[in-house]
């Protein structure tokens, strides 16, 4: 299976069984989801910020308006990271301490470029879209002129990547296994439910299978 | 309604109406979520990482490993952000465009310090907890004085805050209107599934009612 390469950032110091490196796995948590974080520096303040993206193959694709502060600032291809993190459960042990989160989650280090090739724009423009309701850009009108120009969109290569992952039981220590309350994992989901129609809706449209039936796994 | 003071950090550059200075908008953000993503620079290198933090009153207590690179970075006194996004819905305009998420976001600017007293430090332990699962505090081992010991927790005054809200249908415009989609919005929901025993629960314990039933809303 094809690894990244750990970094002095992407090495966990604490933990390292949770570290993961392998690409598929880093794929597939950052198909799964749809929002990120995304940190940079201005002036040496952070500021972290969630936005959607998009994948394609090697690159993670950011977008935001051309006036916006975060793309101005990374768009000079400072440092950023960019962190994608899903909550699957949590973690209900008989200690307080031993209380937990199993999560997936996606650190990406690296320095975002704007793109200005007009066709690596569009399809990255249809990568975010197709990223949270696949088959919808099919449907939709397509960004003209004045929108792409209004849109910036910027290139970051999933390369100093790690991704870090916790699942299963709590782990208590032996001398508190007595300790008399119910301990396990209550399962999380991001459900669905039913759409609602846009109050203006004019037009006789279906609402599509990509709608009445989402879902995320 | 209390205010938060808008900084120039905490004043939204771009569609103002989304900002949010009401404290009690931003209490209810922040004590319906449970993970914030907190943004820290070493180096001149950003990091953005999840996890579990607390609130008590106008503080957020956030904690980990004191061996962890977060928290020893941290405790100097640098300048932080945390953001605290909770996602609503997904936004289907009928143009790509004007696609969008219903959220509902917090960032929190400021220094954390190292929290030394020790009462202050097992309120923040029982915050963290009861953050996510309210009532499992009483139920559980409290942290000896080995956990404690073990546990760093830092406390971030809640004063340079905002949020940032966007709820409702997609807004195209005029001309799009008649674009033969559907359009409106898909509701999202974090869902708890059915509890799972751990494994190697000795004691008989009943399920408690707070994850039997566990809900954020």
């Amino acid at each position: 299976m094809e690894q990244f390469n750990p970094t002095a950032k992407t090495t966990l110091k604490r933990l390292p069984k949770r570290g993961v490196f392998d690409r598929a796995v880093v794929n597939q948590i950052l198909d799964e989801a749809f929002i990120c974080h995304v940190g940079f520096v201005v002036d040496g303040q952070p500021f972290v910020i969630p936005t959607g993206y998009g994948r394609i193959e090697n690159k993670l694709y950011l977008h935001g308006s051309a006036a916006s502060r975060m793309l101005r600032s990374m768009a000079g291809g400072v440092e950023i990271c960019v962190t994608v993190t899903l909550l699957d459960g949590l973690v209900l042990a008989r200690t307080a301490f031993h209380h937990s989160f199993n999560y997936r989650s996606v650190m990406i280090f690296g320095r975002a470029v704007l793109v200005e090739d007009a066709d690596e724009k569009m399809a990255a423009l249809k990568a975010f879209t197709e990223q949270v309701i696949p088959g919808r850009w099919d449907d939709v009108r397509e960004p003209n002129s004045q929108e792409m120009k209004a849109t910036s969109v910027l290139v970051l290569p999933l390369e100093e990547v790690s991704a870090k992952v916790r699942t299963g039981p709590p782990l208590d220590d032996e001398e508190d296994m007595d300790w008399p309350v119910w301990a396990g994992v209550i399962p999380l989901q991001l459900r669905a439910l039913l759409p609602l129609d846009a109050p203006d809706l004019r037009v006789k449209a279906e609402l599509p299978a990509y709608a009445s039936n989402y879902s995320r796994t």
